[in-house]
């Protein structure tokens, strides 16, 4: 058995690998960190997992967390994982960062956006968790870099055409919508119910920090430089997200055959589903699960094509991409406890 | 393995057997059934199953269903499963019926409230799949008529309290409130989005159905004729019920003490958990499960008990009720598929 | 015009007082108050106002208060009202306090429940303010405690019952449901969307601060002393609250009787609709309005009527009812200014 | 007084005509068809309207209808509109028309994306109802094709820049997001509330009927042929509707200029507000007004504008601008009946 820390297990992505290591056949959760929550067991803390996961949240140092596990998942806000991973790794703990700090290979860029990094060597080592993508490396990883929400919705249907140069880089679009719990688990006026019910709004449009990571995925896939606009909405409901890709197509090519290569490119892959023809992407039929569903409109009349990726945004956007990494670095099945089905409704 | 069929497997109740019994590791679904979308398979009437379930829907004659099946889920509206089930069970097939046609001991109740009864003689053997109030009756069945999803949040609470004449029945007032699924799949104004959201009502005051099946239920368990005034409310969610019951306490009792009368009830039992003091059932503690959360209040001034319960009325409250009731008949352990976990959010 | 001014303007209740009294045709608004917002313009703090209501938040003395306006609401947490209050009267400026610091006679039950009351003089000459009951008491008065609003939904239609002594006070249930807009604008845990969203629940079962406040108004009413059992329970929209009070029947008296009795009682009123047979209450149909809807049903078997309420909780609960106080003090029409109509959906 | 016939008055567009002219201070509501409710009040089809307004739904011949409104909006399923306005035109009657019956100047987009039109010589003298760009023709209309919501949302950002041809129309992407009232209120699948809440999806990508509409008034503002990219999406929300454009600036421009060379073109029209730097519409700001809210965003890296709109798809987007037309047409204020606020929420 696997012996799993979460650091930060009771914001909304620890609550979810919470969530899905408890049913992981290879997998025991040994420890789970939280400030806020330190002392009071896990399922008190969310009690729908009252008698399931009891174990108590506690503070730990990176040592007592190196005594206790084989692999610990940082959900924490960026800064802090810089802050302990060197000394997880150094005593060999392999890590799965679900913050921004171990995904930029450009150290620069993550400055821009982020702050000063602490553990630039390390960071050089971390490898980009986009797991139908980076998998030889993922499963060499001793760190991982988890995608963000954002980002694993736009590159996954994207990447494949990129690679085939079937689009006109410089065109590239991604209208995202999030829901709420993308924000965190954290009190704020913008995620206060009252003022999300019946609104629908854009944010930090062209601005947000997903769009230089995705900027340098894709032109490393393209190679080309590669900048898209970005803009990101939010929905009135918990979770589930929703990327709408808009971009000029460069030669001639039917629905079918863009499938056809996407399909392709994901083929033997479990969480990638392409949609048939007349059927399209809806978060509810991911909800809960690590699937990407992609669908494929092409508007003749503007030779443009349209992609469409629905996600759970704290699924394969978060904590269940995280267990994929985790088992692809561990030479399990990729798939191991993430079986789950979508609920009807 | 089990050969499990679903009859009507396309409405709400239906799909959630589905997704349910598609990861029940002692069951193979064999036959889906659905008069509208005969020919479909079901993973494109429900996209979230494409690539998980792909049987078609088909329209079976009972005969079909018997070569195919140990055991027939009938999540049917009320009078078609009366109709079936005869033939079903002659052949020895188990029969499940979600719908109200076998929950009656008294047929003339039960054609008071829907229409004639036309299998009076499989009724008598019918058993009331109240769980984990008549185990071992189920254990012995061949035909269960699984409780309503009302007086599954109104009756696991009550009995204990019941059996040992705690309370005076002539007092007790359950105040119901359900997500919309309960209405159904079937298009209607009252499930239509705009209706719902934004919205809260009582509907059919003192005059639902499923009233007269807690009092046959409730008198025998408290062997004195009982009528509770029951009130269904619709809340502005998809999933979930929330009870909240009044009755007149006839002795000085403390609220630990009811709590220890219904664990001690209860005790072993894997399915209800009842909440400590200082907290409280809340919909989204047992959503997408089979637990049934129950708290526990004493108004002291008043002299009168509250107790509350929460279900997530389609797994407690139909399918997953219905997937222990066979586990039950099958000799299995009560809770095998039944282990998925509540999502935090 | 009446210059009016609002302490506390940027929390629910206050926006909605800016909503309603912006149009008032005989008010204009002249200050508004908000600690956190000060110097903000109004409309950039609630964008749907901009435009429309762009007077600068502000903090502003009692004095200042006072050279500014006929009347002050003051929608401020509970214990700074009786602090600013005395000042306003004192300086010949009416009061209208949606705080519960002037909604009891007795003032010790107050200080049971909240805190040692400064400024009890003034809660002498306090008025109730449930404007159908206490109009011509309202009409002289120079200060009103804006009634709670889970009372204001349970005392009116209870209140021309127990006039006529027609239920058995000492059975009196009232489950009331609430949208989270109750819960005010502060951001918490329990107002976080991804925690209300598909969330229903119970809280401070038998325990909340509104019951003593009903109790006291009940006894007063009902010439005797009364305690009801009260039950509130979240519901995962935002505005709108739906009561639901069971009692038993002293006589045999049927449902047509009881609405004709509350259809007495509020005969000329313009805010109370009882319900026709066979019609209920819903919030959707008060939502943004000040009308409070009632139903009436009677479970003959139980002898027990249940009554059904339904009101906007920041309107007929908080900012309508106070804006109707506003216009009997200064003999105005009590509609003025309160004509909108509910939205269909 | 102005006497106002709805034809088509209990689906969503109608009811909210309903009420908006209910309290239209130039108004009479004269009569109220509906073949569904023909004999019930209209306060009994939408109870919230009980008391309110009580006039019976009726069945009603063109010529009826002449002999009581001198205005008659049609707000029902096109194909019906163009069968009853000749007459209704005929007889002197001004027609405005929510349908798209009377939108498209060619008749044979009409065709290929509706039906055979059976009214052309009347389209020929209907005018294109977006209020603050046709206004002249308006006054002078006597029959209106109200636009569609989605369009409203389009045209009215970007008429500005395309008349000042800073963008390259060939690049014009419109990603809409509406909420679920724009189906309609008949019960369907699609507007079940389980199948909406906590689902997102887009529909007819790049091949929704109102594409045509926006194309044909996109290339007669802008002089030349004008295709745009158009995917409409379904939020989990009754009303309000918010459109992201995206498109290639020409030249050099900030984004201050482009907020003033909206704001110029709707200068002293008082439905479109401009929002200030760092401030972005939402749909709840302008949710039941017929508001149409508009930020500005450049990406600079790309050289792309990023325009955002804001309407209530039922208001601005169908009964506001109808109304606002109505008043154009008869020498009012255009923003009389119209001055209602948006909830704070």
């Amino acid at each position: 058995m696997i012996r799993a820390a979460i650091a930060g297990a009771t914001g909304y992505a620890g609550a979810e690998l919470v969530r899905i290591l408890s049913g992981h056949p290879q997998v025991t959760l040994t420890a789970l960190t939280s400030r806020q929550f330190a002392g009071m067991p896990f399922g008190k803390v969310f009690p729908g997992m009252n008698g399931i996961v009891d174990i108590p949240c506690e503070e730990l140092t990176p040592e007592q967390l190196c005594n206790k596990a084989d692999v610990v998942f940082t959900a924490l806000p960026h800064k802090l994982p810089m802050q302990i991973a060197p000394e997880l790794i150094r005593r060999g703990v392999r890590v799965v960062d679900l913050s921004a700090d171990f995904r930029f290979s450009n150290v620069s860029e993550y400055e821009a956006h982020y702050q000063p990094h602490t553990a630039q060597e390390l960071l050089k080592q971390a490898v980009y968790g986009l797991s139908e993508v980076y998998t030889e490396q993922i499963r060499q990883a001793r760190i991982i870099g988890n995608p963000g929400c954002y980002p694993t919705s736009v590159l996954l249907p994207l990447i494949p055409l990129l690679k085939k140069n079937l689009t006109d880089t410089s065109t590239i679009i991604a209208d995202s919508k999030s829901g709420v719990s993308g924000a965190g688990r954290s009190p704020s006026l913008t995620s206060h119910f009252c003022e999300v019910a019946e609104s629908f709004k854009a944010y930090k449009a062209a601005s947000h920090r997903h769009n230089p990571e995705m900027d340098e995925v894709l032109s490393r896939e393209a190679g080309e430089s590669v900048h898209i606009t970005f803009v990101p909405h939010l929905i009135p409901m918990s979770r589930g997200m929703l990327t709408t890709i808009y971009a000029a197509l460069k030669q001639d090519i039917s629905e079918a055959e863009i499938r056809e290569c996407i399909r392709e490119f994901y083929a033997g892959r479990p969480f990638v589903r392409v949609c048939s023809e007349g059927s399209m992407p809806n978060t509810l039929h991911v909800r809960g699960t690590n699937f990407c569903d992609i669908g494929v409109k092409v508007d003749k009349k503007a030779k443009r094509l349209v992609l469409i990726s629905a996600i759970d945004n704290l699924v394969k956007g978060a904590a269940g991409q995280a267990v994929q990494n985790m088992n692809l670095m561990f030479g399990l099945d990729e798939a191991v406890g993430l079986k789950g089905v979508p609920y009807p409704l």
